[in-house]
C-alpha cells in the first residue's frame, strides 16, 4: 500500500512529505535532527495556542498595514482559530528539546497554519505559491520575536493554573488552621522542644507562606507580559513596518486577554531572558516552600509510635510490599520530588541563560521546557497536597496536650519572673531528673503554686501578654 | 607575663576569658566550636552595625515599656552607638559559618554590648549582675527575631551599594552607546551573521538590562524590610510585651532610616526564609546578566587578528608570562568568575532554605554569608567592569563598516522585494562564490542598482521602516 | 457497553479494576495518587526489564530455598521472561515521579507478574489466593531492596549505550583530526590569539576528553553493580533466609550478565544513594565536556563572514524564518541544551540525596528518573553530534594559513632568541602599526631573515623543539 | 617619612613599587585590578608551596638542559626552598578571585622568587637584568602549565588532610557502633516505624559510607596527579626543549613526593578541567553524606521530650538567648552548612568548567578557590563532628527498648507465619486500638504464645534467620 505524498523543498533540497501531514519540510528536518526527549511541543497545549494567537495577531496587523490580502487574512485567521480551539495540536510534532532557537517550532507553526489555510482555500497542501508559510504566515515576523512572545504568553496563562492550585492548597491549610485553633503543642526550634504554640498556628503559617509566594508569582507573571513582537531578527525591526510593533501588540492583547506591552528596547528584549530567569527563581522559591511544608508534615506525622506522632496523614495506598499495615506519607513525598525537580530546572535555566550570546539566546527552547515542567508539576503537586493529604489530616490532641505539660520549655515562660540563670538551673535539673519544671520551681521556692497557675495558662502561652503577675 | 583574665560561667560550667575581651563565655565557646572559614562576622561591618541598631531599638522600647531602667538604657544605647559608628568591630569574632541559627552571633553582640555598657557604668567587664547580656541587652528578644532582623537590615543597606555600582556601570554603557551610535556592524544570532545594527545599540542594550535588574533588586530589597522583631522564640511573642513588636519596629525604623514593617504573621515570619531566597534569585539574575555582558565583550574583542576584532578593551596588565605583548580581557574574566560564584551561592541558599524545619530555619548563617558574598562581590565587579574596562573600550570602525558591506545578511533586507525563496538562492550563491549579495541581485535582474542603493542605506537598516521603494 | 471488571482489595478497602488490566489495586491507587509527569515507567524499558530480572532471580532463589513451589516458580519465571523479552510493558503504568520510595513501581511489577503468571496457570486475573503479588512474587523481598537493585541494573545497562555513542563521537573526532592534521591555525587562550597549532590537534583533543570521560563512566557504572537484594525492609534482612542474599545475587548475575555483587553492609546499602550521586556527577562531567566541545564548534564556525570562519558545519535545516540562506549550528545547540538539562538533573539528584532520612532514601524515584533522562539524552546527543555535525565539518584552509602568517603570536616563538622584553616591544609595534612581526624583527636587527625562516617553519611551531639556531 | 621605592616597568609603562615588597609590577597591577574577595592566595599555603615546588623543578630541569646557569639555579632553588618551608607567604598577595587564568598568581610567584633570589645573589630587588622573573624563573614555562599543575599538586596534598579527618570521624562512628551494638531500636523508612535494628548498626552505617567516600576521594585525587608541565602556552610545548616535559615531571615528583605523571596529550590537558569537575563531584558526594548523617543525628536527638529522643548529643554551648537550658545540635548544624556551601561550590565549578573556550579555561582561579574552600571546610567539619559531637553521644537505652516492644512493625516479623493479609489486619487493629501486636496475634489464634516468644527474640530480629518455627 502506497501512502500519498507531496514534494517540498528548502535550501538543502527536496523531501517527500506524507500528504496527511499538515507540517512540511522544515518540520520534517527538525524531526530528524532532534529526536531527543520524545516529548513533542504539543504536550504543552498552551504553547501551541499561544503560537496560533501570535500568528493570528500578526495576520490581522499585516492586513491592516495592507501587507496581506483579505483572502490570505481570512484563511490564516480561521486556521489559527481552529488551533486555538484545540484542534490539530497533534501536528505540532517537533521535540521540546531542539536546536535553532525555536526556529523549528515557529516553522512547524507556519507550516501547519499554511496548510490548514490552504485547506480552507480549497488548495492542496504544499501549494505554497498560493499561501506561503514564510512569506504569508510569518510575514513581518522572525522566530526571534514570535517564539519568545509565544513562550511568554503561554507561561503567563499557565501561571493562572498554578495560582489557582495554590488557592486550593491555602484553603486546605486555613481550614485545618481553624480546626486546630485550640490544639496546644510544643513549638520546636532546631528540632529541640522550644515553647508552646497551637497546631492551628502551624497550619496558618503555611497559608501565609503560600500567599506571599502567590504575590511573587504574580509579579513575575507580569514580567512575562512584556513582549518583543516587531523586533524581527535582532530587535532592529528589519522588514517590519514602523507601526507594526505597536499594532500587533494591541491585536494580541485583544485575542489573548493578557495585559501585554511592547518592550521599550527591542534589541535588548530580543536577547534578554531575564524575565524567564526571574520566574524560574520564583518557582524555585515556591518549590522550596512546598518542600519545607512536606518535610514538616512528614516529621509531624512520623510514627505511628516511635516518632513525633502529632498528626495523622490520610492513608492513600498501602505503604510497603513487605511490612503489612505500613502507611507512608506518599503525597508529601511526591511533592518533595516535584520540588527537587524544579530546583534542578532552575539550574538548567541558569546555564541556558548564561550561554546567550550577542543578539540572541539560542537556548530558549530548554528554558521554555524547564519552565513548563516546573509550572505544570507544581500545579499538580499543590492540588495533590491539598486534596489527597492536608484535607484529611487529623490531630492527636491528647498526646499534644501532654507534651506541653511535660515540657522543659515551659521554663522560658517563667524566665521574666525567676531570671535567665535560675531558669537555666531548673531546666538542667528537670532534664537530669526527668521531673517537671513546675514542681521544681515551687520546690526551689522561686514561685508559689498560685503564681505558677497564673503564668502557665495554656491560652496565654501562645501570644504576647502583659505579665499575669503584674496585673 | 601573665594576662589579666576573668571567670565567666554558662550552663556548661566556667571558663577563663581574657580581660581585654569585650566578648564573654558564649562567644568563647562559639570560637572553639566553629573554626570553619576563618572569616569572622566583623568582615561584614554592615551586619555588626545592624545588630547594634536592633539592640538599641530594643533597649529604647523596653525602657518605654518600663522594663528597663534609665541607667541601663543609657549605657546600652551608648554602647550600641559606638558600634554603629564603627568602633569595636574587632570584638565580633565568631565565624561566619556557625551552627546554632545565629545564636552565637547574637550572644557575641549581647556580650560585647554588655561589657561596653559596663565600661560606661565604670564597672568591671563580666559584672553581669549589674548589667546582663541576656537579661538586659537581650531583653524581650530571641536570636530567632534579632538575627534575621539584623540580616535583613544589613542586606537591605548593602543593596544600596550594589545599585549604585550598577549605576556606574550603566553610565559607562550609555556613554559608549552614545559614542558608538553611528558605528554600523553586523548583528549576530546563534553566532552567525544576521542583519545590521549599530555598536551603540549593543551597548545601549546592556544599560537597559541593568536598569531592569535594578528594578528587580529594589523589589527584592523591599522584602527585606519586613521584620519579625517581637516574635521572640518562635513567633508567638512569648515573654514580650503586647506592644513591643509595634514599638520596636518604629524605633528601628527611626534609627536605621530603613522603611521597616512588622510581618503580619510572626510565626510564619520566624521560620520563613522566602525573602532571602527571592533576593538570592535576583542576585543570580544580575550575575547571569553580567556574565552575559562579559562573554559578549570577550567575544567582540577577540583577536587581535584571528578573532571578531570589533572592539578593543583597555590593557590592564600584561597577559602572559610566556607570550610577549599578549593582552587579555582580565576584567571581564574576573567578573565572569564573580558571577559563577554567585550562581553557586544561590544553590547554597536553596539547600539551606530547604533544610528549615518547623518553627525555625537553623541555617540562616550560611544564607546570610552567601548573600553577603554575592552582594559585595557583585558590587566590586560592576565597578571594576565600568572603570577598568568599558570606559576604555574603542571600536574598530573601518573593519565594522566593511563587515556589513560584505555580509550575506544584507539579503534579508531585500526579502520583502525579491521574496524568501529568491533571497535564499542569492544567499547560497554568495556564500559558495565568495561574491557580494548586491552584485548578484543585480546580475540576476531581481532589482536595479538604484533600487538597491535606496534599500541598503545603512542608517535605515537598523530600525523599522516604510518600504523605500514604495515611497 | 459494560467493561468486564474484577474486585480487588487492599488495606484501604475495595476497588474495581478493569479485567483487561494486568496490574491491580495497588497500581490503581498509585495512578490516582501520582498524576504528575505523564511519563509512565514503561518509557524506560530498561527499568521494566531489570525489574522482571530481579523478580525472576528472586523466584529461582526462593524455590531453591524451598520457599516457593515448582508450579509457582514456573509461572513466575515465564511471566518475567515475557516481560524481559519486551512484552506487556504497557501495563507498567505508574508515573516516573511518584511518592512511596518506589513501592508503587514494585507493586506494579508484582501485580503484572502475578496476573501474567495466573494467565499461564489458567486462572482468572485477580485470583491471588492461588498466586499472590506480595506473598509469592515479592517473597523474600521488599521494595527497599528490589527497587534500588532494579534501578542500578537498568542504569548499568543503559551506560553501555552511552559509552557506545561516545565511541561513535570519538571516531568522528579522530577522523577529522587525521583529515586536518596538516591544517595550521592560531591557537587561542582567553579568546586572544596565542601561538600556532593544527586543526587536527584541536579535534584530537576532543577525542582524548571523551576517552577520559568514558573511563570515569565505566568506573561509575561498576559502582552500580553493588546491589542490596536480601536487605529486605531496612538492610537487616528480616524475613529473608540467611542464604538468600548470596544466592539471589548469583541468580541475577546469571540472568542479567552484569557483574553484580552484594554490598558488604546491607543496612548502609539500603539507605545510601552515594553511587547514584557519583554517577550523576560523572554525567555532569560528560555534559560539561560536550557543552565545551559544542561551544568551540559554534565559535570556530562563526561567520560566515564576520566571525572566526575557521570551519564549516554541515547545514542540517534552514536557519531562519526571516533571514534567507542563514544556516545555524543547530546540532551543537541541541547538544548544549541536553548538557544544560543534565546539569540541572544533577542538582535534582543532589537535593533528593540530601533528603534521605535514617534507614531509607524515599526519593529514589526522582533520582532514577533524572539519571534515566541524563543518560538517554546524552546518548542521543553524542550520536547526533557525530553523525549530523562533526562528520560533515570542512576547514577553510587558506584563511587559517593566512591567520598564522599574519599573527602577532609568532613573536612568542622568537622570544628565546630576542628576549621577553624585546619581544614585547615588537608585539606592541606590530599591533599599533598593523604590520607583521617578522618584518619588524628584521627591521630592528634582532634576527636575520635567514634565522627567521629557520625559526618559523610552520611544522616546527606546533610541538616542542630543539633550538633551530643552536643546531 | 618617605618609604624606599623602586621603579619597575611592563608593557603598560612604569610603576613605583615599595622596596620592601618582594613582588613587582605585575603583582601590583593585579592587586589593583582584582580587589574582590579580600582573600589573598597566601590563605592557601598549600598552593604557595606547590608553586614554589613547580618553580624549583623547572629550574633544576632547565639547568640540566643547559638553559640556566648554575648561579641562577642555586639562587632560584634556594628562594623556592624558603617558600616551601613556609617563609615569605605574606608576599603572595593577589586575590583568590582573579581574571587572567592564573597569570597574576604565576607572575606573583615569579616576582617573589626572583627578588628572593636577587637577595641571595646580593643584588638589589628589581635588578631583573641579573635575574629576570619571566626569562629565568619562568623559563620553559607558561601560566597555562604552571598554574594548573600547582593547583593540582596543592589539591592532591590537601586531600590527605581530608581523608585523615574522615578517618577520625569513621573511628568515632565505629566506636559508637561497638558501644551501641546491643541497643535495640526501631528502624524507620520514610519516617514511619519499620522493623527493629540496633543503634550499633546505625552508626556502623555511617562508617561504611565514609569508607566508600574515601575510596572515591582517593580515585579523584589520583586524577590530580596528571600534570601538563611542558605544555607551555597551549599544549604544543612551544619554547620548551623536547625533553623538558618528561624531566620536569621527574623533578617535581621527587620534590613533592606525589605520584605525578605527564598527560599523554598536552593540548587536551591544557584546556581540560575534567579532573577538577570530577573531584568537585566527589566532594559534593562527601558533603551530601555528611549532611545526611547530621540530619539523622539531629532527628534522633530531637527532644528532649517531644521528639525522637533516642540519643543525646553532648552540649557544646548554651542553645538560646531566651530559652534557658536549651541545648541545640550546633555541631551537626554547622556541618550541614559546610555541606550546603560545598554543594554551591560544585555548581560554581560547573559554570566555570562550562565556560572554558578553545585552548584554555580562563576560569581556573575560581575553580581552585572553590575546591580549596570545599576541601578545607569539609576537613574541619569532619573533625568537629567527630570530636565535638559523636564522641560524646549517649543512648536512651530504656526508651529504645520499649519502642521496639510497643511497635506495630513487629508484625512484619510474623508475616511469613500468618501471611501478608492477616498481618495487615492485625496491624490496622493494633493502630486503631492502641494495643500490642503480640497480644492481638494470640487473641486471634494466629500463633500461640510460645511460638511468638520464639519469633520475637530481639537479637534475631536484626539479621536474616532460618525460621525459628521450622527448627
Amino acid at each position: 500500500m502506497s501512502m500519498a505524498t507531496r514534494i517540498e523543498h528548502d535550501l538543502l533540497g527536496e523531501r517527500t512529505v506524507p500528504d496527511s501531514a499538515y507540517y512540511g519540510i522544515h518540520t520534517l528536518r527538525a524531526l530528524e535532527n532532534f529526536p531527543v526527549s520524545g516529548t513533542p511541543i504539543s504536550q504543552w497545549p498552551g504553547l501551541i495556542i499561544a503560537l496560533a494567537m501570535v500568528k493570528q495577531a500578526a495576520a490581522l496587523t499585516n492586513h491592516k498595514l495592507e501587507l496581506l490580502s483579505s483572502a490570505h487574512l481570512d484563511a490564516i485567521v480561521a486556521a489559527c482559530q481552529q488551533i486555538i480551539e484545540g484542534e490539530f495540536h497533534q501536528h505540532f510534532v517537533v521535540d521540546m528539546i531542539q536546536g535553532g532557537a525555536g526556529t523549528s517550532t515557529n516553522m512547524n507553526a507556519n507550516e501547519v497554519i499554511a496548510n490548514l489555510a490552504l485547506d480552507l482555500l480549497r488548495q492542496p497542501r504544499g501549494a505554497y505559491h498560493v499561501l506561503h508559510p514564510n512569506e504569508h504566515v510569518n510575514l513581518s515576523q522572525s522566530t526571534n520575536d514570535v517564539y519568545p512572545t509565544a513562550l511568554r504568553l503561554a507561561t503567563y496563562r499557565a501561571m493562572d493554573d498554578l495560582v489557582a492550585a495554590m488557592d486550593v492548597l491555602k484553603l486546605a491549610c486555613r481550614t485545618k488552621s481553624a480546626e486546630f485553633a485550640d490544639v496546644i503543642k510544643m513549638g520546636r526550634t532546631q528540632l529541640q522542644d522550644a515553647v508552646p504554640m497551637t497546631l492551628g498556628q502551624e497550619f496558618a503559617t503555611y497559608a501565609v507562606m503560600l500567599t506571599e509566594d502567590q504575590e511573587r508569582l504574580r509579579e513575575a507573571a507580569m514580567l512575562m507580559c512584556e513582549i518583543n513582537l516587531g523586533a524581527t531578527a535582532i530587535g532592529t525591526g528589519i522588514n517590519a513596518h514602523p507601526d507594526y510593533a505597536e499594532l500587533v501588540c494591541v491585536a494580541l492583547r485583544q485575542i489573548s486577554g493578557a495585559p501585554l506591552s511592547t518592550s521599550i528596547d527591542l534589541v535588548e528584549a530580543t536577547q534578554d531572558v531575564g524575565a524567564f530567569v526571574q520566574l524560574s527563581g520564583v518557582l524555585k522559591r515556591v518549590a522550596l516552600k512546598l518542600s519545607k511544608i512536606c518535610n514538616d508534615l512528614r516529621l509531624l506525622s512520623s510514627g505511628p509510635r516511635a516518632g513525633f506522632g502529632e498528626i495523622n496523614l490520610p492513608a492513600m495506598q498501602a505503604g510497603s510490599s513487605i511490612m503489612p499495615g505500613k502507611v507512608n506519607p506518599v503525597i508529601p513525598e511526591v511533592v518533595n520530588q516535584i520540588a527537587f525537580e524544579v530546583l534542578g530546572n532552575d539550574v538548567t535555566v541558569s546555564f541556558a541563560a548564561e550561554a546567550g550570546q550577542l543578539q540572541l539566546n539560542a537556548f530558549e527552547p530548554i528554558i521554555g521546557y524547564s519552565l513548563f515542567k516546573s509550572i505544570s508539576h507544581l500545579t499538580v503537586g499543590c492540588t495533590l497536597l491539598a486534596t489527597r493529604c492536608i484535607n484529611g489530616i487529623t490531630a492527636n490532641r491528647t498526646a499534644l496536650q501532654a507534651s506541653v505539660e511535660n515540657s522543659i520549655g515551659l521554663v522560658t515562660a517563667l524566665t521574666p519572673y525567676i531570671g535567665y540563670e535560675a531558669a537555666t538551673r531548673i531546666a538542667q535539673l528537670a532534664l537530669s531528673s526527668g521531673r517537671g519544671v513546675a514542681e521544681l520551681v515551687v520546690e526551689h521556692g522561686l514561685l508559689t503554686e498560685s503564681e505558677l497557675r497564673q503564668l502557665l495558662q495554656p491560652a496565654q502561652l501562645t501570644r504576647p501578654r502583659l505579665s499575669p503577675l503584674a496585673a
